[in-house]
């Protein structure tokens, strides 16, 4: 991998999540979007609404990656504190911004809802943050630094991801290709690591699978050169000539 | 919470699920049964599979929490170096042990299949460390110190946690109870946060939804006293009493 290729990571924000109520499904989401967008995720955690720990991750997560996607905890609600943090993790003032005010005001008027202080909340922005659209509900998230705050409910954050992700900037796109192979994975393991040695630019996944209780493999190769994956696509198939699907 | 009372964390250990190739459905399962065990989960992390983020991250988290328990890299492949890894980051020892080779040396006897230095990877265990069962596919995962190192195929990891999660001693497990309420979350977060700071000693969630495009909101009341968490859900009936279900 290029050491000057950008670098991503996930904060996933919710003691529903950790409880086991909620299954999160931002991460796949985010995982497959950032591949194609060759802006790899390097890591992703999943923690509660708690101040500190998150004060502490976005700190850690944002010096160590070129970006950090969160989700979870911007709605309305007293359990509702990831703004708050995010502004204290970049020591940042937060208040109701006159921007993200007037899109909650339009989106309610049109509604003949009351923007009461609760959904008010919504519209605490940290000063110099750029705010992300929300196509489904209105309130905004927003990018602070290389921080990008985003909503826990899935229509809204994929929305979200999809107006903030073309304006970064992603190296070439991972290629990948997979060959299932109907043996089990201690068969193959020896000639994979020699073919993984074999091309050392790219890399080999393993991935074991029961079906019908069947024991079989799918060997993923993985590179930015789409000519170097087909060769060691090609060697792969002599290898395991007739154990493949 | 108690401060007293055990602490739990995940790490996913797997390239595969960073890419977005694969969907990581263990980390709901763990949580789901760590929370009915009385062991909250914490944290969750999911970090590559690369030798120095696996012995940094199972440090880190070792020293924090009572139990961690990983999922993945411990096949006989080139790229299952989790085994490896939990040993370096304890500083122990590691090689095939008698114990392990006897259970896989039965397994592959038993079918007819030669156990070959790949397979015998999988019986690479740090000294000292714990056997736990594999019902599934025979090869064992093990706990070393509070790290507790499991398979990364679903039906592998379920039945090794199912081995391994009776003879930990959790808590008194969170009770939970949910009311769904279909209006706008801003519309309850007032009342709601009133609620929460007259109950202080229970958690209060709200988690929005948005169904046949209409918002609603799932209201989440966790505590360890029953009583007091059905004394919580009579009032949260009246506040909002024509809008649930």
């Amino acid at each position: 991998m290029n050491a000057d290729a950008p670098t991503a990571a996930m904060l996933v924000i919710g003691d529903e999540i950790l409880s086991g109520r909620t299954r999160d499904s931002n991460m796949h989401h985010l995982a497959c979007a950032l591949t194609a967008h060759g802006l790899p995720l390097s890591e992703a955690r999943v923690i509660g609404d708690d101040r500190a720990t998150i004060i502490a991750a976005v700190q850690e997560l944002s010096a160590r990656y070129s970006h950090v996607f969160t989700s979870g905890g911007i709605g309305p609600t007293h359990d509702d504190i990831t703004a708050e943090a995010i502004a204290a993790a970049f020591d940042t003032p937060i208040s109701v911004r006159d921007d993200a005010r007037a899109i909650l005001a339009a989106h309610y008027e049109a509604r003949g809802t009351e923007l009461n202080d609760a959904r008010l909340r919504m519209a605490r922005i940290p000063d110099g943050a750029a705010l992300i659209d929300n196509p489904v509900s209105s309130a905004p998230g927003f990018s602070l630094g290389n921080v990008h705050v985003m909503a826990g409910v899935p229509a809204v954050f994929e929305a979200m991801l999809a107006s903030v992700l073309p304006t970064l900037t992603g190296g070439a796109p991972l290629i990948s290709q997979q060959l299932t192979v109907h043996r089990g994975e201690g068969d193959i393991a020896g000639p994979l690591s020699d073919l993984a040695d074999a091309y050392s630019d790219l890399s080999f996944g393993s991935y074991p699978f029961i079906r019908n209780g069947a024991f079989g493999v799918n060997v993923v190769v993985r590179g930015s050169d789409g000519g170097r994956v087909d060769a060691a696509m090609a060697e792969l198939i002599v290898l395991f000539p007739s154990d493949t699907e």
